[in-house]
């Protein structure tokens, strides 16, 4: 038996989100039954983060063991043939036994893309948050730049406690290293990175930015936000179409 | 009343093609019940292209007449609000009454777009051809350039005599002012301006400058095809997905 370790690319539009459930259609799932179209193995292959329904990957990471012989760049071709066309290994490689694809990573890259402009492009409606209305984006700035460093993230965690034990840690502190948004033409991206990531705390951070944007908290309200860990003090969790889980080092 | 022109851009993966249907989501009777749900008036919006199902456009024309007072530029912004967000509408403008999008037309453009690397990105899936076998692409240049000027079109065209009368002429001549086959990047694109278009024309122009480029048919076959007049003597007609409409003259 040996690890293989594959780079994902999906849209997530059409899936129940990446961790496998009953009577739904997950990336797990798929991924899972299309490895064992090719390898007969009934596998349950283990993702880097899991991404909510509607939420995009260019760079998720998944492994599973596998006894079949196959030379490991053959699997890209070989499942990308089975899996829709909604998701794609980007890249395949096969990794020491030990290696777990989220308990062995040091962080993890997201972005979140915002529309601007009136007019949203049909061919953009999945893939962006449209968002047209008046923002001042350097407060919003300002505001991501305060949640870079060591923070309590309660405030922005879904209530939802089983889903924040990641690394098998209780706390909801995590390390955030790069916080920024940026215009990139039409749209305003956010950039975060950082050693883990709770529960829909990209979009709740995007959604507490958003009210900072529109004036109705100032960018120093962040501090006090984290401070109180209470999600109902931090804004709206941001729709799920416009986030995109970019990458992931080891 | 008086006569409104919209620009429409659309996603066509989930519509059943432009024309009105029972039983099936069409982008026409989308927008006319949008209209509808306006005014009041139960409309038949027209439009200068009959797009096939999972056919894009960027400027569809459609035109519908309405007693409604509502200024003219409002249209955009009231319609936006009720169309799903895969059908947008870009602008909209009053027209004189004998004005007809399709009548009307002196020209349409389409362009096809072919996605050349090994793996299409998974938000590419809807909106390109992915084909990253061997293609002769200066053999396509090539024969692209053969369609331009009046020719009769019946081997390009779907059997389909039906939707072959166009401007009320029963004639499968149509003049082709434009059609060449470019590099975007990892992309081949054929873009095609003509007076008109039969059904299925541009795609099966497309699959059959595809069968030019493995080689299957030289470029000077295009010409021996064109004068067949029989449909059997092109290729296959194109996937949809990769079919654009991206404006129309008048």
């Amino acid at each position: 038996m040996r690890q293989i370790k594959l780079v994902l690319a999906y849209d997530g539009t059409d899936f129940y989100g990446w961790q496998v459930q009953p009577d739904a259609v997950t990336i797990q799932g798929t991924l899972a039954s299309a490895i064992g179209r090719i390898s007969g193995e009934n596998v349950l292959p283990q993702g880097a983060g899991r991404t909510d329904a509607g939420v995009h990957a260019f760079a998720q990471v998944a492994t599973f063991a596998t006894g079949c012989p196959m030379a490991v760049e053959n699997w890209v071709k070989a499942l990308n043939e089975i899996l829709p066309d909604t998701v794609r290994v980007m890249a395949a490689s096969v990794v020491a036994n030990d290696f777990h694809p989220r308990k062995s990573a040091l962080g993890k890259t997201y972005r979140y893309r915002i529309y601007r402009d009136p007019i949203c492009p049909p061919f953009l409606a999945r893939y962006v948050w449209h968002y047209p209305y008046p923002l001042d984006e350097q407060a919003m700035v300002q505001a991501a730049g305060l949640v870079v460093g060591d923070h309590d993230f309660t405030s922005f965690a879904a209530v939802d406690p089983e889903r924040n034990v990641e690394n098998g840690a209780r706390s909801n502190v995590r390390s955030i290293r790069d916080s920024q948004w940026s215009r990139e033409g039409v749209e305003l991206v956010y950039a975060v990175t950082g050693s883990g990531f709770l529960h829909h705390m990209v979009r709740n951070l995007v959604g507490t930015f958003v009210l900072v944007g529109k004036g109705t908290l100032s960018p120093a309200d962040i501090t006090a936000i984290l401070n109180a860990r209470n999600r109902s003090k931090a804004g709206a969790t941001a729709p799920a179409g416009g986030l995109y889980l970019v990458g992931v080092e080891y």
